[in-house]
Order: C-alpha cells, then structure tokens, then sequence
C-alpha cells in the first residue's frame, strides 16, 4: 500500500476551464438531479403510487421484491443522469464517499474535498425541496391513510422517501446498519474504480455513466433493505436536513424512531465515508499495487472527459 | 442568458437531403412509433392484460410499483425506437416541447416549430387510432366488468390508455398537476441536452437514442402518477383527440372528471412547454454559459446524425 | 415504391465462406436458442415458478403487470442471443417473416427463402423439444394442479408456453389476432431495419443485437397480451409441430379451444409473413424512397457482419 | 471436432505481467464480488424486504414471476460487475466450469485450471460470509417467523439465499436437475464464446461484460427455477461449504432436505462442468468447426483485455 497509484481520473480540459466555482456548480446540479430522481422514485413508490387510483389506497405499506425493483432503476438512473449533468465538468462525483476516496486514493486534490462535499449537501437538499414541492399532495394523502405510530402526523414510510432507516430487524443497534453500510458503499466504489480503470475493462463510448448506474442498481438489489442504501452522506444528509425543516422533525434530525433508534443521522454519514475508502483500498490491494502495474502510466490512453467513460475517440 | 450557444444538433445530410417534407414525414412516422408503443403498453396494462387470462379478470384497476415498470419500460422503449426511426432525418424530436426548448436555445429555425408540431400531433393521432384498432376489443370487454362511475361507458382507466388525468389527490387542483408538467419536462429536456452535448459526455456509438429512451423511463419512474407524465404536448393531446372522436367525448375533450376536473386538456400542454424551456436554459445556466465554453466551438467534433448520439465514425 | 434500396445487410466474408448449408445450420442454431429461452421464459412464469416454492401452489393462472415483464425481458433476451449466436455467419434473421421483408426489399437472394424457412422452423421444434425436457415434470405438475378446462389432460396455459392463442375477448373471432399479428410485426421489422440502417442511426460496436432485443420487448410489452406476440411464424409453428406430437394433440394442430377457436394454426404464420413486409414498406416509404437517399450508396461505410449492428472497425 | 480452434481469450498484457498469484487474486476477488451481489439480491428477496416494514412480514414464502426478476437481474450484475473487478487480469472466468470449457476448447492452460478453480471456491467462499456478516439479522428473524418444517432452525428458504436445491415437483430425483444444470449451463457457455468470437459479431466499446452479464439473466429467467440456476459449480459450493460451518449442517453438507434429497451437493458441481464443455462443442460444430474458419486466424484482430470484450481500441 505504500505504492501510488497515478491519477486516472484527471481534471479534463473542461473542468480547468471552469475553475473550482464551475465544478461546484456542476456538483450543485448533478446531484440535485440525483436526488430529484432517486427521492422522486420512493415517493412514486409509497405516496403517489398508491394514491393515483380511482378506488380507495392501501392503509399499510409493504414493498415486494417485485415492487423493489422500482426503487432500484430509479435510483439507478438518478445516478446515471447525474453523472450525465455533471460529468465532463466537475467528473461528477455527486458522493462525498466518492470524493473522499479519490483523494485519498486517486490524487483528488485535497483542498477541493470540502467544497465539493458542499455543493452536494447543498444540492441533495434543493433536490429533496423539488421532490416535496412536486409530491406534498401525495404525501399528505398518504400519511393520513396510514395506520400505526406517527411523528408530527407523519410516518416512518414518508420519511423513508427522504431519508434512510434501517429495518426493524436490527431492534435499534446501530453496528448493524452501519456495518451495512460500509460493505455497500466500499462495493459501489470498488465497482466504480473497476469501471473507469483504464489498466482494466475501461467502458467505452462515453457509457460509462450508465454503467456505474447499473452499479448502484446493483447495491440496491443486493444490499437495499437493510437500511435503505444511503452510500452516500450527501444524499441522505441533503434531505434530512430539509425534512427536518418541512415538519418531520426530530424523526429526520437527529433520526429517532420511537422504540428503535434516538439518533440515526450520524451512520449514513460515517458509514459511506469509511466504506469509500475500503473499497478503493481493497482494489487496489488485489486488482492493481499487487501487480505493480504503475509501471505502464506512460503507455495508457489519456483518459476522458468523465470519471464515468474512458474516452475512444482519437 | 445573453451569451449564445452553438448549434450542437446540426442539420445532418439526410436531414438537408429531404427537405422540410421530409423531415415532417420523419417527425409524423416516429411520433407515430412512439404513441403506438407507448399507448400500447398503457392499454396492455390497463385492459389487455387483465383480460388475457382463461379467468375472470379483476373488476377494480390498481396498478403496484412492480406493475409500474412495465409502463416505464413500455414508453422508454417507445421512445427509444421513435428516435431510431426519424433520427437520421428529422434529429427525431418527437414532442414539440423539444422542438421549442431547441429553437430557443439550440438555433433550430423557429419557421419549422410549427410545421413540426403539426407533425407531431398529427403522428400521435394516427399512432392512437392504432392502437384502438388493435386494442378496442379488450378495452370495451375492461369498461364493461369495471365498477365505478363511468363516463359515455367508458371509464378515467380505459381513457389513461390514451390521455392525461392528474390523481385524485390533487383534488381537482390545476397548480399541482401544472408544477408536476414542468418540473417533469424540465428533467426530461436538460437530459436530453446533457446526454447530446459533445462538451460534455455525449454518448456515442449511436446509443444516444437508447440512454435517451432510459431518460424517459427516469421521469416515469419518479415523476410518473401524478399527473400520467404526458410532458409532450403531442403525447397527450394527439391522442385526446382521437378519444374525443372515438367515443370519450368531454372526458376526452374538454377533460372533465365529474367531481374534480372541468377542463384538464391544456395543462399537459403548457406545462411541458413551458418546462421543456426551463430544462435548457437551467443546464446552460449552471453548465453551459458560466464556462464561457462557447469559445470551443471549432474544437467540437462535427456533430453526428441524430440528437441523440454523438457520431463517433470518422 | 419503383424505386429500389441497395442491400444494406449484405453477406459478411463469414457467410460466403459458409455457404448456404453454414447459414442454414447458423439459423438453425440461432433459433434453437431463441425458443430455447423464449419458450423457457413463459415455462418459468406459468409453470415452474408457481411449483417451486415449498408451499401449495396456486389452481388458477394469471400474470400482472409485473409478471408481464419476465415474459418480456426473457423473450428479448432470447432474441438477443440468438442473434449473437448466429449473427455473423447467417445474418441471424431467425424468423421467416424478416427473411421474407428483407428478400422483397434488401435484395436477399430468393433462392434462399425456403432454405433459411425450414431452418428456422426446425431449430423451433427443436428448441421446444429442449423447453419440454427440462421443464416436462413442472408442466405436469401444473396441469394437474389447475383447475378449468383441460384437453387430453392439458391446459391452454400450458400450451402457452410453447404456441399462442387469443384473449378470450376475441370470442373466437379471427379478425381481431390477425390485425394484431401484422401491426406487432409491422412494428417489429420496421424496427429491425432502422437499428440497421446506415444511412439512418444504426447502432454500433456490434451492439445492434441488444436494440433489436430491446425492440423484441417492446412489441411484447405493447402488443403481447392480445395474441401471444408470435410475430414469427417459427417462433409459432415449430412450437406448435412439437407440442402436437408431445400430447396437447388438436389444442396444438389445428389449434382447437373448446368454446372459440376451431383451427388457429394459421393465423400466426400468415398474420406475420404480411406485417413484415408491410413494415419494411413503411419504413421506405416515409423514410427512405422519398428523400431518394439510394443515390448515397458508394458513400455508406461497409455493412458490419450482422444485420443487428453497424461495424465501426477500420 | 479433430480441428483445433484459435485461442480467441489470449492472456492479456496485464495478465502476464501479474503471474498466476496476480490472476488468481483477481479470480478470488472477482468471484467474491460475484456471490457478494448474487447470494446478496437473493437474502434480498427471500428475507430482508419482507422484513423490512413496519408492519409484520409473511410468514410463507413465495417469488412471483414480478419478484423473480429482483433475483435475476441481480445475479446479472453480480456477474457483470465481477468480471468488470477481475477482467483486465485473470479474463474473469469466476465459473469453474468456464474454465474447463476454455481448457478444453479455447487454449486455457490446463496447468491453471485447479488454481483458478481454487480461487474461484474461496472466493465464493468469502463472498458468502460477507453476506452473512450483512443479513445474519434478517435471516434469523425470517426462519423465525416462518411456518413449515426447518432443519436446525433453518428453512430451506434462509439455505437457498446461499445454495441451490431443485423444485419439489422433481420428488427428490436427480435426473431432472442434473439435466437442467447441463443445459443451462450448456446455454450459458455457449452465449459467453459467441460473444467474444471476433470472427462472429463480438461486443465492443469494452461493455462484454455487461452483455455477459444479461446472457446470466437470460439462463435465470427462462431456466432459473427448477434448481437454483448454480451453472457455476464455485458458486455453489463456496456458499454452501460456510453454510454448513455456519449453522445449517446437513441441510448445506451433504445436502439433505427430509423427503425429498440425501446428498444434492454433487448436481451442481458436476452438471454445470459437463454442461460448459457441451455449449463449447456445439457452437464449435454449428458455428465455428464446419466452416473452417480457423484459417482467418491471421486476419483476426488483437484480442481485447477480457473475456467479455472485444477492444475497439487501436
């Protein structure tokens, strides 16, 4: 590990031009849209859904795994046109697990980390403030209907589309959920290095966005429900923050669940953080140090515009 | 907002070749592929399928995040290969919220708007009576066993498979739907001019048609009941029209529920116009003009032949 | 339509070198695997799916919306596969309907109409014969298990796993299937031969199998509830030629449903063999023919090896 | 079958370079990510969504045809995203049985099979403790919940989120799933060469992993349910081998279900081998011997990085 790696993903000429101020802005957008989405897929899913009938709703809420895989390509795209956004400017991150790791790992620079972990939180909360602003009927609707335990009137399941809980299964302890999430987010980022390593199976023809989306489609499917895929602080922080402000209360911050949790907000935060940093680590470790393939830098392609595709034209 | 963006979706060959006929007739077949699809997959869910079975079929309409999917895809494929047939030709706007969005910021001629328009509408009208061509006899048999109230014998479900109504829980509101048509159009338009722009990371391999087509199913998954995501005017009152004369009459046109709705028809109409020009201009906004990047026009590779696919041919 | 279109999906160095026997066994092949996943997929979600699970499983047979998309996923996979199996030595038609619109419209020789006819429909009983010797115990199991009418012992759902039948809202009319066999074909070839046209969007880096998959998915997803989308009279018949000598006896030849259909054999293989040719016309018509592009053709880059995908080699 | 193929998967530049210890490293690593996801999307299925509500779960379990396609496209992805991890290195076989078929078939040194086939077991192996370490919760809340007889405390149900047993309707015979096994895996090995023949339409834009990757959904979806779908003998075995350390005993070794199987362990060990060197020899015969084709080798292009990809690069 004393090895270093060269830099893959390097500043293209369009995130120079743009200048810190124009990457941020681009971070700003990208996850918005992220969150527009992503938010957007659960409240379609618990809210609006349920609710577009022409005959009465359900007044309980349960996913199948059939159901589940609307949460999945939804997010899945979220990232996908995220990264689309914001990509040949800022090499959308939109993570700040993401930017953390590339700094410790990739080069990144240092001195753009709390910036970029800025214009994210900023931008996952403006995004959640669409989302509310979009689907207040539905959600309104839907938490009347509901049975069971409320918070300020509101439900676990309408703040599910914002924020993230872990299942009743873990009874309130927190090593669980936060061991969920260091196993999902250091996937997500050994996938993402894997995706845009040029020494390895670079994607092509600037598709690389898609396929770091099917990547957390891929987290989703296998590592959901446990609670609820945040892998990343920004996007669990960003609408929290602002649930907190729209009426939920301290169910969003600090996250207390009657019963179960006092104070959930911190391990979507601190989970996705180390989980970033292990997943690189561990690619590194078995897929590049071990081979002492820092040797090639000079021979490989110069890398393209995105962290998200590894460029094939001339 | 002052400074101007180049053209990024020239006129290819064939599009000159052709001719404003040409490209009108482009623009008619593939809304018409589009609608064929896309109501088809609506009319799927809503009567065939139901009715398709050696039992007797539900008597209620519900439709779970799972059974969701299906439309998503359905339009997204819809999308997808209306692009693939008029893109050579036509760019394959498809939706005059496109068409307007590009001529105000991407110098399409604003002398073709309405031609293309005309276009559109008149291809979405066809592709509808396609669909009740094939589909009238499952979509009478679904009226028939439905219970509820029902409008000239018909139902709000079976007129979904065609046209827009908001949920209930907007009750009878215009604002929320309106909100929902631009937020929806605006996602939708800043997405296509991402995944297009050579700036950025346009996609390539003449996939753009596809990843725009994923685009689409984005703003269905999570921006989809509401308001039934019309967010092209075409889409919607294309469509209406047909339904108008096939026997929904006011439910159709003007689009009235009894109980919520007296005139709906207009709102999946200006929303999406409006939105769609929101779309552009919030991407050139925050990645576009800030950068100043209008300079590298020369620098841009020639733009390929359709807008959704960066050419990478040499 | 005097006007004639030059063969854009010319024989590749592979197919020559074959010769016909070569292509006759690529075909046959090619559509052993598409009935071998095809006819799978349907296996799975009526039969072995529901016997599976540790429990009872259901007497009466119904697909949701969500079900709905096994069925479509599989049957575009199916197409996919067998396309990339058979691709590049025979051009991977794998239906008689696309040979027979590509031998009236893209110069594909006459001569080897019949050859590449009795491949196909010989590589579907085969495949078939491979579906029922994995699956023959949780086709028993199933028939047993429902209730309804049944035929020497089997189901119609059963024999929908091999050939197709109506919605019982045709009430045995034969009108109604064949105009949705020729629009869901029309569709499809209309589809086929944009993904492959080179003067329009064709798809590249041999990608071109998966979008034609993809549009495999959509004519199911939008019209595959009414008829059972054969659009393929192999697809249909060799199916159908297996499942007669396998014991559904007259349920399969002539296609006799007690109470509708007297003898239905006909209609997916006639329905099919005209939509493929209407929508190879279509398509020139608005398309092509009128803008004249014919006289582009010593600008057109040289065909790839498979009718479902451009090459962007050299 | 006397003729001798080219190798066609030829060791890479960084395969070399890392050595039999780099290779298999990227085969450990690989296939921990492959059980990773896939074990994952099925504890997913089977036990976390249904446990994950506020509301109490079910206590049968039962995967419609809609909930079916969690599991397949996550064990698409699993597959995709390990060859993406290892791909660049070792070619990515994570599949026992794939590297027997390459051995006997495409070149594969045979001196590597039993250290590919070593990594790939404890890969699986580490991958499936992984998934317990994340679900240990869910899981026993599930077997807790759930009715019906359980063997140590443990169901069937909580045993196949790791392993593999057939259908009840086989009636504890072995025939039925060894058969599935060799076809499926026949199909399966049979799509993976065809996808990487360079003589044949071979995936570019390095995205043959994720077609490789659908090719696995394509098995799942149409032969998934009759016995698990292992067609991977490591994947099986890893998962099954700490099962049986991690509490479910002779339910995983040597894989007894009361009343039904005494010993199902072998099946999917020996099925699957058998199966891959059947799919080779058949596209051998069909596709690639008959036509002589082994004398285009020096027209052949360079191969690409991986398995999954044929490099478009220069």
């Amino acid at each position: 590990m004393a090895v270093e790696i060269p830099p893959l993903v390097a500043p293209s000429r369009l995130r120079r031009r743009g200048g810190l101020w124009g990457e941020c802005l681009a971070e700003f957008l990208g996850t918005l849209v992220l969150i527009a989405f992503g938010c957007g897929v659960v409240a379609m899913a618990v809210a609006a859904l349920p609710g577009s009938g022409r005959t009465e709703g359900p007044t309980t809420f349960f996913l199948s795994a059939g159901d589940w895989l609307l949460i999945t390509w939804g997010w899945a795209f979220a990232v996908v046109f995220g990264v689309y956004v914001a990509g040949g400017v800022s090499g959308a991150h939109l993570n700040p697990a993401v930017t953390l790791a590339f700094a410790v790992r990739r080069k990144f620079p240092w001195s753009k980390v709390l910036p970029y972990w800025l214009s994210q939180v900023v931008g996952a909360f403006v995004g959640a403030a669409l989302v509310y602003a979009v689907y207040h009927d539905a959600i309104n609707t839907f938490d009347q209907a509901m049975k069971g335990p409320k918070t300020h009137g509101h439900t676990v399941a309408s703040f599910s589309i914002f924020g993230t809980f872990p299942a009743p299964y873990f009874h309130g302890g927190y090593w669980g959920p936060l061991v969920d999430q260091i196993v999902g987010t250091s996937l997500l980022v050994m996938l993402i290095v894997a995706i845009v390593d040029l020494r390895n199976t670079a994607v092509k023809a600037n598709l690389g966005p898609l396929v770091i989306g099917f990547a957390v489609a891929a987290v989703g499917m296998s590592y959901g429900a446990n609670a609820g895929y945040a892998i990343n602080p920004a996007r669990d922080f960003g609408p929290r923050l602002f649930t907190f402000f729209a009426g939920w209360g301290d169910l969003a911050l600090p996250g207390t669940e009657p019963g179960s949790y006092s104070a959930y907000w911190w391990v979507p935060i601190v989970g996705p953080l180390v989980g970033g940093v292990v997943g690189v680590l561990v690619y590194d470790l078995f897929i590049g140090d071990i081979l002492h393939i820092r040797a090639q830098q000079d021979e490989l392609p110069e890398v393209g515009r995105t962290r998200g595709s590894a460029s094939d034209e001339e």
